[in-house]
């Protein structure tokens, strides 16, 4: 019956792609915006690169602008005509429609490449050797309602934090080592002019083998937070996948 | 101050936006894949088309693939060739990650000019001198908190329920006009051998001015429903989408 | 690392195990104890059978006894012998630890040769030419938070309806053809001397290759319930495997 | 058609207003009897004074009185009498129907040309230089749903928290400035003889540009707290509205 | 101590009002724009009137204006000029702020003698010879947490269903006399045009002393619904009002 | 050690007392006023008399008087006299206060002999030959959190259906003999003058040996319901007990 | 109308009785084993006694006996017998009803002459003059949904925090001057032995005009928690009405 | 009738087993791998064994394998042919059914003799002269719904915290002692390789006569969590078993 044959290709297909990808160069938890867009450049340079998003749908905080009003404001426009996404200026500023930005992102990493998994979480971080070695995921709709049930791992040669305002990642290696970040993880007052530019700085490895990107840049150095201003969030993806590029000699 | 320019523009070109499309040529209700694909037919024909979704996300249904194995399947892919679909033969049949599936297929529609209003909930229909002038539509957060607020209206010279399996429109016609839809509206048992033509050949007017497409016809008319396979789907939205432009001449 | 390889082990067992049992002599929904009996019945046969239940553990209504006192009744102890549980004569009757006859009766299923996938629901019948074909299945959790995701098939040349209580695949047949149970299906009140023969006798096929066994058994043809008395159950469990053992001609 | 004008009247004028109050002289943030009173007071003033609440309707605490006993008391009745309350003499006290109180005082203050705007949840500050510019704010309702939706910002060269016993603002400050507000926030034992002048002498600015004004004054300073007493919030509004006024030279 | 004088204040204040109120003239249920409406004129006409609100705050879908847009809009302004709400003309209609209009309302109501109970829910009617005589209340937060807790009466010689969408009233009344109100309460589809004018025509007595004014008549006799226009609303509650002066010769 | 003994004793003397009241001449469900009432005349009368209670506490109704105003009122005060408790009067009617009336009842029921089962809920009829037998009863804590728990029976040679305004064993019957109870299970319009007596006349035997008391009579005869004004509870329970008295001609 | 006289009754009842007990002797809060003993005792001396109790129904723990096996046990039964309450001797201890020792000890508190308000919850403190003067308290059910009400006082010469296992009153002491009690208020592990006497001993003043009785001692001290035998409560409310009896001169 | 002697049959079996086994040799709390494992070797050697379970079903996080594919690893299968449970080969790995698993070595348990008490929850310790002398339990089912109901105690020479990941009796003692464990409880992030070896290594007494085994240990010690691989967790079992029996000289 065609029923059990539509069965079949989807659980071999999804399981083989699953199976295939446990052991990655980079793994990039959180398919927000800067997430998807150094899923794009790494997929791009040829890096075999999985991103795994606790969620059904991928985009993060992209699809409601701001209070859902669907528009994102850019400071400037040259990774958004690199992906291919319609801009409008008003004055400084360029904006772009919500909905548009998200699904391009996305489809044009899933089309440079890149693996994406919905409805998987990472629960905790891969550590062996004082390395950060990839994450340990579970299925979040079991996690949501509080099933016993155990994960396994989805590892890499390097792991990016692309979680944002909460820093998932980072909060996890803060937990039992205190001592790295003896500082809240948190954002600081909102002030858009200096944290486009700090977050982009501030990109980069916090511990061995693992990178932060995006707004979990802000809650791991209390920089200050943005508003739905995306300019910021597509540099640091794209900064955090220049990095690990030349870690891997791309 | 730029925070304040950033919400400045971002209100004034999302409330210029909408107001512009409150009145339409065709107003599509769910932005799963038979709403999307009409969405993107039309636009591409140069029809003024609006979409409202009430989650936050768009791709209804496609995300999860089956069973949150994120794979989707077809038994054609002449559209996805269009939209710019990756597939993969399997027997008879062809595959697609869901994901690139969701965000291609959006991406498209917007790129054709299809306006995308998210966290907007269809509440009623507007009717008059019986035909379906539109939807009453209110903000989706305030509905899901159950605040006590009033509806507004984005209306159109033709509306779609493309809202799938609870077929929400032809619900509000049948509460007012039981008459109308003696049967409960319900999907019948899976099949998919007969799903996949039927719920095309169903595809069109239920009310002056109202269509059914995607799994809302297989409601309305009690067809086998037919799970993780898209291409029945697709072809209604795309039929939907045939039939309008006749009407409007296009 | 043995990391990835447990996580490639499980997957890859997983699915095949899962691929290999889309098709079936016979498919049992619900991991009670008729539904498991049957299923020892069936597999000791030889019979390729594949139960599915929504929970994460197995054995249905077995756990809590009466009220939550795990201890369970029944009135002849052949079935118990044969499986292995330890019974203690009181009066009458036979008493049995509820969690050894939950855990013995699943063991020896198993062991049997007996597919059992947890954590997986029935939300439909497949249905062909009058005929049921199995069921179209959903994962538990997903459902359980109402992702909207869509299902895949289980299919069986006979499926048992072994749900209990709520009779939930007879309640699907019932709700598109509400003419072949005309009444609502619901257990009469209590009285377990009528309802433990009765189980048994009208244990069978209600519609072309659709069984029921168990408690689904007393809600379709309302009859007595019965309470923390599980020898009915038993032997409604091995009555169906008897039924379908000799339509298959084993 | 009119239901489209409707839309479209109400939508262009909501967000003209909205984006004009983006930028104000004073923002204040809870529309209670200290908010509310303030906004009164400074927009007579022809300050321009933007009011933001999350909940639906105004008034904060007054509208149950004591217990739900919709009857407010104040010690002394000059500012009622301004703002026209029926007061009843009862021994040393004045009472006031809550709903005459709560109702009047928000009209008076909309009559006296402050903006006030419900369902806008303010969910951090603006700061600049070590200056208070303004606070973050999102829309209520899908922050009560949890919705991932990026704010927008109303700026004010003045800020004034008037958010009542959680001084949500200080708070705010206190987390990522802890060493500003060494003790709990938190109100100290009730004791009206005390609270009611304490408040009033402590309104006042705790941060460059940035206010306290009833409750969030005790919160804030430990002082106790009060009941259905509201004198002391109607006098603390009234002055922070003349210390504001004192800055801005009016 | 003044503590305690303050609570024998308001204890006692309150009682004597709620027990002075227990027998009316008039017993308005619902504090929206047309039970405000009508209490307003009844009490400026020197008739005992009581309102009750389940809510803690009165207005009803006043606040909210269209989908959270706190502006209103009404197609005449006579009332409004009456009561002293600003408005402002656009095109054909009028707009007026949300919040000034649901404060002034209530103010004025309560100024020209309304007696308004909040917090306090219909939960039955009392009858006696076919005629209502009032309404069975009780503590709405006690009824929220479905506390067992029995209710009194507040009666009146004429009741007013002003609960808005759910005509609660008369839902109470077709429950027990099915046979008065054969078809289902409910609104008819949005169509402005007829139903502004149709509530204010319908506006009047269902059963002898039970009349229904504002959205209550909508659903009583499935009349359009209308959106976000507020004319009919105040129209509807001055006619009941109007109507009840006759039969009370005032 | 003492803290096994404790455990020992109370749960040998539960286990005894459950035990041996599996089996009695009376079963009342429902430990509101009427069920605790007619407990108390059929304990005096020496007849063995088991009440279960599925909530924590006993009481039912009474505990907050009306509305949380924590008094109650009867007409007349002869069984209170009995009971002793203290009643004040006031005009044609007596009050007492509500947490001395649920007290005093209860302690004179368990005084007189009855026995009482908190926690325990009725779910289902123990029907044979066409006569109630008994109830089906479960724990109530795990019937909140929907355990798959099967149930035990408690018996009688009489039912009592004390569960006030739901009538649950009556809405039992009704499920499964429809034809028994063509109208809707409810209590009609308030109306004190006609309940009081009415209640009183209408308590006795709806079908073999199962009785209705107290407000479940209201229900099962859609009689007026009364409010706070406990006599005519009083006065059906001990009418049904003196009904119960003569078939056991005690 | 009666329904208007027996609303009147009781509203005049309840509000005068609650006026008349603003201002006590004693205020109690909680009305479990401790606080209900300790009120039966003072109000047996003729001491103003008032019982303020959060829930609908009094009794504490006491319901349940042991994980609701309802039974209670006591080391010996002098209290009991004066208060009227039926033993069984076991061994050592006594065993009695749960629910009669519930509602025969609220029943003899009643008669002596406390008050008991229940519904209504303590929320604070009041305080002046580094002495505990009373609580402020607030309707109970409104706080369960978070309602934002002011609260009103109830005052005494001394309070007693009965609260039981939260040592409610204490923790607000605590709150604000943490350095009075610089260990965690929590239970000890469980050692009948030493607890019954320690909570005894321990009972007593805490602060000026505050006194602890029943479990909050344990709490307050760190005292070994003891389970369901209840002689220790009795014994720890007699001594608190003891001591506070000596402090009254009575 | 029969159903009182099934319901008087299951009471009295299930009460006197539980009364039989308040005093044992050993008390486990959670019936997950560990503690199953460790039931089995003990009852085994004739020691008197109770376990207690929250939960309805046992097996802990056996169920679901990893992320729901119920497929379980393991290192080596020595214990795994001792109980009966079948495995395969996977490279250096075994792989097991979940459900067999779960069964199986719970009945195996059950068999040798252990008793096993289900929906039974452990809340505290009991602590006599700085030993553990068992556990403080409860109805699970009423602490799941916060009623305030006593527990009772089930003793052991000696008891095992084979709680898992919250190792609860360990943070029991913790909130008393904090001194004892001065790191916070949790386990270390993921290294299989290590956490196989140092759970087993690290089972045993942890404070006078409380032992910890299973994933516990992990969360005493801060070893590393480790996954769906299960051999630790039967040898923490078994090693924790023999430890005892020394102690008891078995």
């Amino acid at each position: 019956m065609i029923e059990i044959e539509i069965g079949r290709i989807i659980i071999e297909d999804y399981s083989r792609r699953l199976s295939e990808h446990l052991e990655n160069d980079v793994v990039i938890v959180g398919a927000g915006p800067a997430g998807l867009a150094a899923s794009y450049y790494l997929a791009k340079a040829g890096i075999k690169t999985t991103v795994v998003e606790k969620k059904l749908s991928i985009g993060g905080g992209i699809w409601g602008g701001a209070a859902g009003y669907n528009v994102v404001v850019f400071e400037d426009k040259e990774i958004l005509d690199e992906i291919g996404i319609t801009t409008k200026r008003e004055g400084e500023l360029y904006t772009a429609d919500a909905i548009e930005f998200a699904t391009g992102l996305a489809y044009k990493a899933k089309k440079a490449g890149a693996a994406i998994f919905n409805l998987i979480e990472a629960e905790d971080i891969v550590l062996k050797e004082e390395t950060v070695k990839g994450v340990v995921v579970n299925n979040a709709s079991a996690r949501t309602i509080k099933l016993h049930v155990d994960p396994f791992c989805i590892c890499g040669r390097f792991t990016i934090d692309a979680t944002g305002h909460p820093a998932e990642l980072v909060s996890m290696l803060k937990r039992r080592k205190p001592e790295l970040f003896p500082k809240e993880l948190q954002e600081y007052f909102m002030n858009v002019e200096t944290s486009e530019a700090g977050v982009v700085e501030k990109t980069g490895e916090v511990f061995p083998s693992l990178y932060v990107a995006g707004m979990s840049v802000c809650d791991t150095y209390n920089l200050p937070r943005m508003g739905p201003i995306f300019g910021g969030m597509l540099k640091s993806g794209k900064k955090v996948a220049e990095l690990i590029k030349k870690r891997l000699k791309v």
